[in-house]
């Protein structure tokens, strides 16, 4: 058991430490980011010898730094879209937050229930010898925590916003001077969001856990078992996040493409289309907000799950701080190893042209995986004893600190191989896409038919990458091997967020510039940083459904360990019953999702049309087409909309906790996890590969492609539906789903112990 | 432990006499079909007081019952189908004959080792005290009931394309008299397939029960086990017919509507498209003689699945022959009752009205499930004693005939309560399909969202339903409860077959119809016949789903108690890898499927595009299009594509098994059940849904279908762009996915002694 070497009072100071760092390094690229103005009025009239503080030559004379009128449309465009998501999500706040105030009470009442809201101390749960905090302060402050980690992923939603929508504009701009400068622009933005989003998700933790141990001191189960209500909250969030902002962005996006791009011929992002600024402002609250709160709960949720197994091994029985924190001690070199990493994509190199952007940001995951591996391991070697024992389901296993390395390392590496292979199914660098770009000559049909095997094909690696890290976590450390390496695969969550936001903040800026009425090559430049954006963000969202596989698994792991249940087998019916409903609720909820979008597409639709038709001049660009309407259009349906599919995720693990008990509900969760990821990354998988079809056509790049288009071909419109149908499909289901999954999960461990005390009312009853 | 009422000499001949009836109504059925002359020669020109033996009077005057042309056409399009779908099986037969030898050798060679070949008798497995046959013999037997299986499944499919391929072209002069007399040939068809099939199978299984006790004796327990080859015959057999199959017509399918309807602007089915024979070839290979080989699989295997566990339960221990002959004499009534079902749509009501069809179909089942009822409930009481020990995981569980009765019951009104869902969710009679058809006003985009919405959806009903029949049949009787539900579900079978094959039946009569140049009002008529078809062969296909799930759950129970594991628990990392990786073969398997389908067409879409191109006056009917040149891509595609498939399927339980162990093998049946159950669901009713859809529009017989259409219509080219999608989820991957379900969960159970015995290599090795 020789102990670690790194002295509790030093990783009480180290995990601050890098979190501020983090923080700090975040500030300073929003600081780099803001030295590109928006503001024209400083630089008097063209002075080529003031060239804005760079010293680049103007690569697009006819569109100077200085001209007047482009910066000032850029800023008001940008204003406009800031502030429409701005009042979304306060919009979606509000109406979240009163569902989130119930579920605060709900949690309260189950947890105080389980004890009759006694105020007594109680025998621990894990060591009977001892005595542990009462229920009544679990109930207490589980909703704490609760409201916690939903401030927090609020927090992380909305300041991703904020910088992609400050970022947009000035990307366009820097796409002027050439494309390396707007790929710095628009990589440091998606920087700043990956660094607060983790550090600040690390600091508030730490924080929490600090505060919470003032009451419960040494009582440790009875702390990380309130902890993980901060997990929930974050989820929780996430889920409406994701959700709502999926519905707003697809139902404007689509509604946008139908009439747009196929009825009325105008490019995308055409500054007459009237669901245009909706369409840019779904990018922000859904890709953007929606994303950020989604792996902000997947990590905050790995990290609960973790400690709380934690708890009851041998660091919490023997009160080893140091090796309880492991888990944040793995997330605080992840910041580090993520900033380094960062410096290669903007100071080490530079892009200089458009076939350099793909391989720059692979290059960004590869670095920080090799990076990371020597992190952990030096985490593993100084802040871990070289042998412990892990609760592995009412007995403790004998782990060597070797072997958990191993465990976090196989969940990072595993994470890189998900990454590739969704670039191969994504990127229109390799044959899948070109195979679905090639069907798209016998029609729309073929094109999705390749396109739904593709997504289908695409889950088989994965799976096997999952299967295997799974398999080999599991065997060395039980539960905890799989929560530490889902937090393997999230180590890197900053660059993998950073690398995500960028393709959003592209997308828009793209956008920004076809409103401005910028030239053909700015719009060719930003075409392209986008296009390696719709591979990064397949990448991203890869990563967040294997971790979330990851982390639902250890969350489950965790919640039969506190349900006292010691087999889940699935020759039971109680079980078997839970295993099939489980791996129906992602078609059911994904059934919600897409009809939704259909529905307010449709909405949409009209709306577009009704403009078209009823504003004179709207089409020769006399009149301004009437934005606001739109965005109402998209707001109302994404608010109203998210409620169903929320209430299902949210309520059925309470639902079958109560009448049908734990093993019903650890069936749920089995079955919705396995069933579950293989749609999410198909539909993920399929969306991605269908808009990189598209594109691949509009490009024209090969021979091949050239064949295929141009814009407006035949080949093209059948590649524009698939497009269309991939929207809600990666967008809004797809990537939800992973959100269904983990929220059930860490629901469960938050309401165990009422489960375990008052579940299965239906089979008591009869 | 009161005995039985009916007496083993009494069973032993109700239920060969049972079948011997189903085939003698078959017979008549056939006759009856046959009295509609495809020769004219035998009527000497127009004599008009000749009416062809029936009285009614002509309805289509202008094409009067003897024109001559028609009827030669009629002849010539049906003889050129017939012999399409012949020589195309014959080749399919050669190619899987070749793969099924190979097999049984392997299955010899595997079961034959458990033992090292030992010609020794052995100690039972489940009554240590008495001796049972050689490990030698049950490879001996199993190969041999495996062959028998194999064989019983090429008969029923190709007795069932060859009924099919002699009715279409009657079905069609049929239609010139009304479309009741239209439909009475179709149905009646469907029952000489539903007939033979179920009454077939259920003679071929007791024959071989009897000649397998001639060796075997008083060992039922091995007697039983050979038996189940029989199943694992079928099953296989079926899997390639599906797939096959299903590549062969929806590759034709595909092909004639891309180029023809889309391109051309022809009708469907119309003569001058080169790819028109194929597809009419297709529907019979694919949805008749697939279809026949996948139900007879479900059928043998739940029978093997009951009778195998009953043979270690009392009925086996005590070798009690009628109780143990339950399943037997629940198919038997079901013969009966189905029997006196089929007169309720042929002799005692005709369907005068277009608008009768389904709720005469619908009624079929209603009244095939309430006498079954009846029927089981009469089987329950009089061969089972009222109370007996049925074998539970390693212990024998007390159970009362009623018990029994309900565990039937449930099953049969389950298959009732998908069938109905299914309906709702397919026949554009329903809102469901009717919001499809809507979504189509904004284009083929929000056409396919609306589609794979409707599919997620239709999975919640049948899913709750397969759920509580399984807990209820579970909880009672364990295992042999879920078999006998499943039989439950299948006992309509010879109903449930009759008005699937009806479908496809009435397709061709239609296409034949069209290629005879019969006038509009024929092919009105069949075209309500055929959509009445859409929605049975989407609910035969619920029905074939529910089953397969059951039937898997059972064969599961089987294996699991086979193979001595007792308890198959999540929280193994054996087990929980197994799970995610079985619920990922069903994306792997619809992804080699779907792309096969999609590759097909497009080569027959550039087959039937050049024919168009270089062929001179083609378009204007003057010149023969080269059918055959179409049927060989379709067949050389089916052939060649048909194999990694099957050999995914097939090979996956005898690697996990061999490699990963028993443990492992349990968690990919488990996991491709509950994933697998879901995706064929929903891609049958999505496909379905799409197709009706489309037919909604084209039959404009409402004010909304009306304002989408008529044909040719933007909305009616959306539409046409979701049915060619749907084609290969609805008739190829779909339905192919419960064969895997249940092949894999048969074969497991086949050489669940082998891998007890040699299983988990790899685990033994480190």
């Amino acid at each position: 058991m020789g102990a670690a070497m790194l002295t509790d009072q030093v990783t009480e100071v180290l995990i601050p430490v890098a979190a501020v760092v983090g923080i700090a390094f975040a500030l300073v690229q929003w600081l780099l980011v803001s030295t590109v103005k928006l503001s024209p009025e400083r630089q008097p009239g063209g002075g080529s010898n003031d060239k804005n503080g760079y010293s680049d030559y103007l690569i697009e004379e006819e569109e100077g730094l200085n001209d007047h009128n482009v910066v000032v449309k850029c800023a008001e465009i940008q204003s406009a879209i800031s502030e429409g998501a701005t009042s979304f999500l306060f919009t979606e706040y509000q109406y979240v937050g009163v569902f989130m105030a119930v579920f605060a009470v709900l949690i309260f009442l189950f947890l105080g229930s389980v004890e009759g809201f006694s105020t007594k101390s109680q025998p621990c749960t894990y060591s009977k010898d001892k005595y542990c905090k009462p229920a009544l302060a679990n109930a207490l402050f589980s909703t704490a925590s609760f409201l916690l980690g939903a401030v927090t992923s609020v927090v992380s939603g909305f300041l991703g916003m904020k910088i992609a929508t400050y970022a947009n504009a000035r990307t366009t701009l820097e796409a002027r001077k050439g494309v390396g400068k707007a790929f710095i622009t628009a990589f440091r933005s998606g920087a700043v969001m990956g660094f607060l989003l983790a550090a600040n998700g690390l600091l508030v933790l730490y924080i929490a856990i600090n505060l919470f141990k003032l009451y419960y001191g040494d009582d440790w189960e009875g702390l990380f078992e309130a902890i993980t209500g901060y997990g929930l909250g974050g989820s929780s969030m996430a889920l409406f996040g994701r959700v709502g902002g999926g519905i707003y962005t697809k139902a404007a996006d689509v509604g946008a493409d139908l009439v747009g791009k196929v009825e009325r011929n105008i490019p995308e992002d055409d500054p007459r289309n009237p669901a245009v600024i909706a369409d840019n402002v779904g990018d922000n609250v859904g890709d953007i907000a929606g994303m950020g709160s989604d792996l902000f709960g997947s990590y905050a949720e790995s990290s609960c799950a973790a400690l709380v197994v934690a708890s009851i091994s041998s660091f919490g029985i023997n009160h080893d701080l140091t090796a309880m924190c492991y888990p944040l001690l793995i997330s605080s070199m992840g910041i580090i190893v993520c900033l380094i990493t960062t410096l290669f994509a903007t100071e080490f190199f530079e892009i200089k042209a458009v076939q350099e952007i793909e391989p720059t940001l692979k290059k960004q995951l590869i670095i920080s995986t090799a990076l990371m591996t020597i992190g952990i391991g030096t985490v593993s070697w100084i802040a871990l004893p070289s042998s412990f024992t892990i609760f592995n389901f009412g007995e403790q296993k004998q782990v060597k600190n070797w072997e958990l390395f191993f465990c976090v390392a196989i969940g990072l590496w595993a994470g890189l191989v998900i990454g590739f292979v969704t670039e191969y199914y994504t990127s229109n660098a390799y044959s899948p896409v070109q195979d679905v770009a090639d069907s798209c000559r016998t029609g729309a049909a073929t094109n999705v038919i390749f396109g739904l095997a593709l997504g289908y094909k695409s889950v088989i690696i994965p799976i096997f990458a999952i299967a295997v890290s799974i398999f080999v976590s599991f065997s060395l450390a039980a539960m905890y091997g799989i929560a530490v390496a889902a937090l393997g695969m999230l180590s890197t969550i900053a660059t993998g967020l950073a690398i995500d936001a960028y393709g959003p903040i592209s997308d828009n800026a793209g956008g920004i510039a076809e409103m401005a009425g910028m030239s053909h090559r700015i719009r060719e430049r930003t075409d392209a940083l986008d296009a390696a954006g719709n591979t990064t963000a397949a990448i991203g969202k890869g990563f967040a459904i294997g971790s979330a596989a990851l982390v639902s698994l250890a969350l489950f792991g965790a919640f039969v360990s506190r349900a006292a249940i010691s087999t889940v087998d699935v020759l039971t019916p109680k079980v078997f019953i839970g295993l099939i409903v489980g791996a129906m609720l992602p078609y059911w909820f994904s059934a919600m999702t897409m009809k939704s979008v259909g529905s307010a597409a449709l909405k949409m639709v009209e709306e577009v049309r009704r403009q078209f038709n009823s504003i004179p001049g709207i089409m020769e660009g006399n009149a301004k087409p009437d934005y606001a309407t739109c965005v109402k259009i998209s707001t109302d349906a994404s608010i109203r909309e998210m409620i169903p599919p929320g209430a299902l995720v949210m309520l059925t693990p309470l639902i079958v906790g109560t009448l049908f008990g734990v093993e019903t509900l650890a069936g749920v969760l089995a079955g919705a996890l396995v069933s579950g990821v293989q749609i999410a990354i198909s539909a993920s998988n399929t969306g991605g590969a269908w808009d990189n079809a598209k594109k691949y056509i509009e490009a024209g790049a090969s021979e091949h492609a050239r064949v295929l288009g141009p814009k407006g071909s035949d080949a093209h419109k059948a590649a524009v539906i698939g497009d269309t149908i991939g929207d809600p499909l990666k967008d809004t289901s797809g990537p939800s789903l992973n959100i269904l999954i983990k929220l059930m999960a860490v629901e469960s461990l938050v309401f165990a112990p009422f489960f375990a005390a008052h579940g299965g009312l239906l089979f008591k009853m009869f």
